[in-house]
């Protein structure tokens, strides 16, 4: 199957044609100062007719969103940040009247989960949760090889605001102490500044520190670094163990920028899941993502290929 | 239907005869004096060939056990505590064979959800979330009407062991900081032993304290049992949250003991989840379980009327 496939990021837009388990092309556009998505479709619709002149005819379009999404009306249930409009907008009708195509969008974490299982890390399992480690941590799980959506469509999709310090740091989402107001990209400076030694240690020079950084400076051995690199491990260790606990999985998918340093963090998980996880089988197992930022564009052909538009897949 | 339903306790087996949503006949027998589970199905025999001498034909057996159990073979999957020879044998042949009925097993808390469902606090819910908080604490999630399971049946029931504090105590589980280890009833006298100024609070005198006289010494008053049921309300309120997160339902049934005191917890898990829970539709409805300790009873009938034994209900 040849597809068309989107994924809408926070300040840009990559679009590409995926021909089954290959990405033929790719680009990306700056959205950073988009204030409506209707706006973004102009330049988009653009993009994707000129993909259709070049690549030939598509057998449908796949959006990925960074939030809550209704599966089978292809709606966008929550404000999706800055695109006050997003709600409001059918997004099937333009499609089909601008490109042509059937749609289907989908959560970003979940088309990459899919993306991961069709072409990545999780070709070999049917049962898999990813959790994705970036500004936010997005997750996703597939049971029997189908993605759990929920009645609502935010089940398994919000395991990065599982309570995992119940005396936490408050979130964005209004709970205290999720994993992402604990150890997250927004959460990370927040962290490190009110750390004991923060001021004299050489994170204190970085104007606003990211995974990047914090990872070389604890490799390089600056001891603030390191403990604040190993705080982050045991909340993404404690929230994978949630993670399995609640959804059963074979194997569990981590990605996100923050695995450029996987060889610090792959085996630190495996070790904190095989000490803590309870199971009747056996401890699954932790794996790096293949595909980066090209999940979930390779999710597009699963996600059209889907059996049912149902917005519980469990019939 | 009319069929014959059991639930294995720690220290009491419950039986009965159920009639679609009526428990026609209950009665229990004590357990706590025998070590296999060969022994106490011989006397189960006994009881439920007597059933059937007074109430008549049968359409099956439902059984609910307090740990894993794969639906699909209704073999025990985890050891079941004291009963070492649990795994080793084959329940659809002892049913079989000995009663003549067919038999589905389920986890208990699974079980306790289909009957609050069927016939107590659930029956216009088709996504719901049970927590029964107890000795140890048990959960269960229907989703679209049907029981989440996962591929190795540990899904949705190990929600007692999602972390809530990942500094927190070690759980008999393997995991740190469990609801369970830091909020059910064999934690409890841990926690409060531990309580600034327990010695000097009238709970002191308890010799092993409980739920039960927790709420009736806060009710009453004392500061300290005051402080710990709040501690306790926080770690359910903030469990509650979690599961609410993973599951996505419309309302989240409390069950156990401890619903003795329902108004001190309902009105309190409420306001949590109302201030705490990330919704894009709405907040989920914290509801008291009605069916008390026939619950697992009274999902006899639901269990043995599913349409599949698949291990995942996803097809």
């Amino acid at each position: 199957m040849k597809a068309l496939a989107v994924d809408f990021g926070g300040t840009h837009i990559a679009y590409g044609v995926v021909e089954d388990r290959t990405l033929t092309f790719h680009e990306a556009f700056e959205v950073a100062r988009a204030t409506t998505l209707r706006s973004v479709l102009a330049t988009l619709e653009e993009e994707l007719r000129q993909c259709q002149r070049i690549f030939g005819e598509c057998s449908g379009l796949a959006m990925g969103f960074p939030c809550i999404v209704d599966t089978s009306t292809n709606r966008v249930l929550s404000v999706l940040k800055k695109y006050e409009d997003a709600t409001d907008i059918d997004l099937t009708d333009w499609c089909r009247s601008r490109l042509g195509l059937d749609l289907r969008i989908e959560n970003d974490a979940r088309m990459a989960l899919l993306g991961e299982q069709f072409a990545g890390a999780g070709q070999d399992e049917d049962d898999l949760v990813m959790m994705t480690l970036g500004t936010g941590i997005g997750t996703a799980a597939l049971i029997h090889g189908r993605l759990l959506r929920g009645t609502h469509f935010h089940a398994a999709c919000l395991g990065g605001h599982f309570t995992v310090n119940y005396n936490g740091r408050l979130c964005s989402c209004g709970n205290v102490g999720c994993s992402e107001s604990e150890a997250s990209g927004w959460a990370l400076p927040l962290v490190a500044s009110k750390w004991q030694g923060y001021e004299n240690s050489s994170l204190a020079d970085i104007h606003s520190i990211g995974f990047f950084d914090l990872f070389a400076h604890a490799k390089a051995g600056d001891s603030v670094a390191v403990q604040i690199r190993d705080h982050c491990l045991k909340i993404w260790g404690a929230t994978a163990v949630s993670l399995i606990h609640a959804y059963d999985p074979n194997a569990l998918i981590l990605g996100g920028g923050v695995m450029g340093s996987a060889e610090q963090i792959v085996p630190a998980i495996q070790s904190y899941v095989n000490r803590h996880v309870w199971s009747s089988w056996g401890k699954p197992e932790i794996r790096a993502a293949k595909l980066g930022n090209k999940a979930a564009l390779l999710g597009a052909v699963p996600l059209l290929n889907e059996e049912s538009r149902a917005p519980i897949e469990l019939q």
